[in-house]
């Protein structure tokens, strides 16, 4: 019986082992340390500083999206009333897995020399962006997933992500400094495509928030806000660094004011819905994605910001329950409101704006932007350009309008590769291998957790010492 | 009726709206990249690495206080166990209004050409402590306004503090690295102003708190304390600015040791009271401020985060409460205790310690610390020291006690200014246009927001389905 | 009877005072700034930028340091249902003394020059290091000591800590750079002598968590995770910097898949088990950090942080309730097996990665790496090598068997200074003069705080209008 229970109950348990292990070797055989972490080849073995190390340079942003991973996710998902254990140590258990496979995945495709994969810190930066996407994918379907599945997923997904953003990135020539459409554009339709395949009929009274709840969601949802630019930032440098800083600042400013407006006017009352303040001030994060570090100016960053704040709140309010009452997609989280309509806007902002980018507006650093402008290697225009900027990479002589295109072509190609990625993932996990959440345990932590007894509502109605049922039903929490 | 109801609760929409309008247009018109940010003008085209931008250099600091006005400053006013959801949101809210105001005022002070206002980071930083000048007013006031009155007062209030931050900074030429003059004792008094006008007559039992809620109180007032070092550093160099972070450090661990002694000192049964942990200990950061940069030695921060705590539990203790009933002021936060005294403090131990600075124990960074003690232009002086120091700007030729006479007369004039100012917007927020909250929703978050119904005590005590009032009344949080 | 009362329940006013009045002589006396934070001897007063200062390599991850020790330490220990209050303030409050007493401790052995200590942001880093020592050995006792008997504690434990630490670090030349050892493997087994003196019996049902105290308890959890990088590699640098980053992420990693599926092994009906996922996520930290910065490979971390999540999980499941009922020690937070287990694990890595240390493998950085493994001075090996490594100091010419044996020697002899001082700690903490817990306050902030009302189980079971105790018994947290 205890075989048996094993079966039904810890499935998870050697699938957790098992990947752990098969991580361990797979690093063993392909990952190593880059140069500028290796003690032998390092530049100067007398250094006392970080001089010549890019540890210096990446690593505060690092630690800035390595806090939105875990701390903004996994608070911002504790809204639920009996779903905060899940919410925070699931999203945990999840991210930590991504963090090993995806740096084997997009090691593969970023830094493999045929024999090893070489890692720095932005390995771990990229890993962490990675883990964003299958997080939000887990937001659109927390409470109606195992673990299990959820483990599953991600490793479906990551695999999957990694190729759509080498096409986007190496193959495509796109920006997408932010990743709005390589993160959240992915990680959201990948999400509700799962979803869809579930097709959970869910109508739980669990599915709600408590007034501690909401305040613990809430140092999620400032995390994130606070450090977005970090995230829109991380990867760039000089000049666009700080730009795409400026422009993340003020667009989620002007979203966060225009998210209060918008959720006063249309809820009930006029009073502030606080889905709508948790989720939806963070869309001028996602919108201004792509364009962060174009030359967008702060005023553009502000109405991009806007514009985000208002769809996504109209979507909560109008277009979530009708997706899910018409089209029977449930959107736990509404990732569709915060990643996937905004991070639409960010593809499509990024595409006009790249259309618009001139040498005479973005000096010579249009090369290192936008790097497949740089003119064809040996054409006279590369040897005039080259006069100029030293390190100039050749690139694929492509007009301003040209890139506008190869933006939008790539938007609508990571929808593509989300939503059939996402709906075969869904099938998979609907394997009976997997298991499922069976009816009663919908956004309920006694699935996988021991809930303290006195704490939890089921128990604490009737003390153990009165027999018979008490008409006085107490909801406490 | 729909009109008249939006026009009795819903004033705020359009506000909110308009000013976010406003300030798009504004910076459309006024604002722009300055060259570290502007992709045609930055220095090197080909920078892999934040060399010779400004980027890497504030960026961290820059973190940690804007952590500091939203996690921090948000959380630490969560302690009122009906008012967590106001707390953190309209203080998140309030914030993302002030910073892009504040970047127009203190933009059109500081690098105003005419035509342009030119943002880099440290606009976004220098928006951020103006956001701690609104933030601490609202303390004053926080559950006797509506967030319409608070949006209004930071409005006003941000342009007379960037008026009279100019004062003080570019026409007076003092010293106040961690603001404590210009923001804390501004912050404090212009809401104590505010609140004096408005004479809300308080006594609700709602301004209490849960254990819960005091456990949410500590996130803000930990991370308040942790990041103050960055607050009061984050716009000095080189070894100023390493100095400011070593006095700040000293200063808030022994306010700490002593507010906890104080506390225990006064309290019933010599109990530590959860108030004056949650501020007083932060007083220390507070009180060092002005002279935070300045030659004070570890041992005088101590001294002067000593007697912060010290003065700053009294006042908890036995000011309040009589200028509360006295003088009809109510504090909801203690700002006074908090950041009124002790920034007075900061303000005359800054003056004494300027007063003090000598050439021989500075060296020629005198020169930089105290820009108007440096010989005017054209002097014999001047020459002299021109010889020692290459980027020498000419001063006004201070003495060390002039200079301390400017601290000190800055420091009354910051109070005069906020303490009109605060009245005149107090008036203002009367105006029966912004409304004003109902006796019965003070410190209530059901004026602004729908909260969970089996959550909320008065709701809870007797369940739906159970029609008379039970005798037995629960106060669950 | 106020004196009375005030020598019965005030006893801790008087020594925190005391000390904190000694610490600002001391540092009156002996602390001075170091040059790179002073004003007249500051390297260049045109300075407009950190160059040349080492506050901007620092800062970042001393603040990460920082925000574990008082959010991480502080909300980790939250979990307890009634002793959320003291868990998040009184490890402030020790946290606070023991930064200025290590400044004092560990300054008189690494910068006092005969006259002054001298100090900087390394300074400020190492006190945060030494206060972790102190929170761990909390951990051990919390809820069965009063505050009093805590800040002696500290007093006591630090003085010993730097003692050994200056053995480890500056005589034996061991390798420690994540203070797995000096730190971890001190703090635990220092705390578990002193409640093996103490030895409350305790049986409490106030030992328990609530479902809220739980995902408090999850913030310190996470920021613990999160920072940990930058705790094991905080005082690197360069390429051992970056490599000590790199370490500590993937064997975090790893251990917090493990940690998942153990609990899940050992637990009833295989569910997680949040007292697991609290700290056992975290022992991948503490078992990496010895070898941190050394040739491990990602892989090699990964295996170590495996070991240490099984291990600990293992250790809270197994041994805990065996170490409780058999040897009488109590161990509140389960320190031996979240830092104790897993450092002795980090001692003996270390020491078999030092063992198998070579030139080949680490270039030149070898004999940065392990500064004993230098020749000595004078000797032709010594010459050879310098004419490769310019600022090459002297060494001991030891092997590197020989350093392998000196680092499990010190991990030894950190075994014996801790437990012996440990004893000592707890007899002197036994002295009627510091008072006791009584047997009803165990757990219980009711001991040092005025707990709301309304809020606390004992009070709130019967409301006060009901004088007829009620059958129906409610536990509400």
């Amino acid at each position: 019986m205890s075989l048996k229970h094993f079966l039904m109950h810890g499935r998870h348990i050697p699938f957790l082992l098992g990947i752990q292990m098969a991580f361990i070797i797979l690093f063993g055989v392909f990952v190593e340390y880059d140069k500028e972490a290796d003690s032998g080849k390092a530049i100067n073995a007398n250094a006392t500083t970080n001089e010549g190390n890019t540890i210096g340079h990446y690593y505060p942003m690092f630690q800035d999206v390595h806090v939105m991973m875990f701390i903004g996710f996994g608070f911002l998902m504790t809204f639920l009333k009996k779903y905060g254990y899940s919410a925070v140590a699931v999203n945990f258990l999840i991210a930590a897995i991504v963090l090993q496979w995806a740096t084997l995945c997009q090691g593969f495709y970023h830094t493999f020399d045929g024999r090893r994969i070489h890692i720095t810190i932005t390995s771990l930066l990229n890993a962490d962006f990675a883990s964003a996407t299958v997080l939000i994918s887990f937001g659109a379907v927390i409470g109606v997933t195992t673990p299990l599945q959820l483990a599953v997923m991600a490793v479906c997904e990551i695999a999957i992500f990694a190729s759509n953003e080498h096409l986007g990135l190496e193959i495509l020539r796109i920006s997408d400094v932010g990743a709005s459409m390589l993160v959240h554009v992915f990680g959201a339709y990948f999400g509700l495509a799962v979803s869809c395949v579930l097709r959970r009929d869910v109508s739980s009274e669990k599915e709600g928030a408590t007034y501690n709840s909401d305040i613990f969601a809430m140092i999620g949802t400032i995390f994130l806000w606070l450090f977005w630019p970090s995230f829109n930032a991380g990867l760039a440098e000089g000049d666009a660094q700080h730009r795409a800083v400026i422009n993340t600042y003020y667009s989620l400013a002007a979203c966060c004011v225009t998210a209060f407006a918008i959720s006063a006017l249309v809820s009930k009352e006029h009073k502030f819905d606080m889905v709508h303040i948790q989720n939806s001030t963070l869309a001028g994060g996602v919108a201004i994605g792509t364009a962060a570090d174009m030359m967008i100016h702060p005023f553009g960053a502000m109405i991009v910001g806007s514009i985000a704040g208002t769809v996504s709140v109209l979507g909560y309010r109008y277009l979530t329950p009708v997706v899910n009452r018409r089209l029977g997609i449930h959107d736990t989280c509404g990732v569709h409101n915060l990643h996937g309509m905004p991070g639409m806007i960010a593809g499509i902002v990024g595409a006009i704006t790249a259309a618009a980018a001139t040498q005479e507006e973005y000096g010579y650093s249009l090369y290192r932007q936008f790097s497949a402008r740089a003119p064809l290697a040996g054409t006279p225009e590369f040897k005039a350009l080259h006069h100029h900027i030293e390190h100039l990479e050749p690139g694929l002589g492509r007009s301003a309008s040209m890139q506008g295109g190869y933006q939008i072509a790539t938007l609508f190609i990571t929808l593509a590769i989300a939503i059939s990625g996402g709906l075969v993932t869904g099938l998979i996990l609907r394997l009976p291998i997997f298991g499922k959440v069976h009816q009663d345990h919908l956004f309920d932590d006694e699935m996988c957790w021991e809930v303290p007894e006195a704490d939890h509502p089921q128990l604490e109605q009737i003390p153990s010492h009165n027999a018979s049922p008490s008409p006085m039903v107490l909801h406490q929490f």
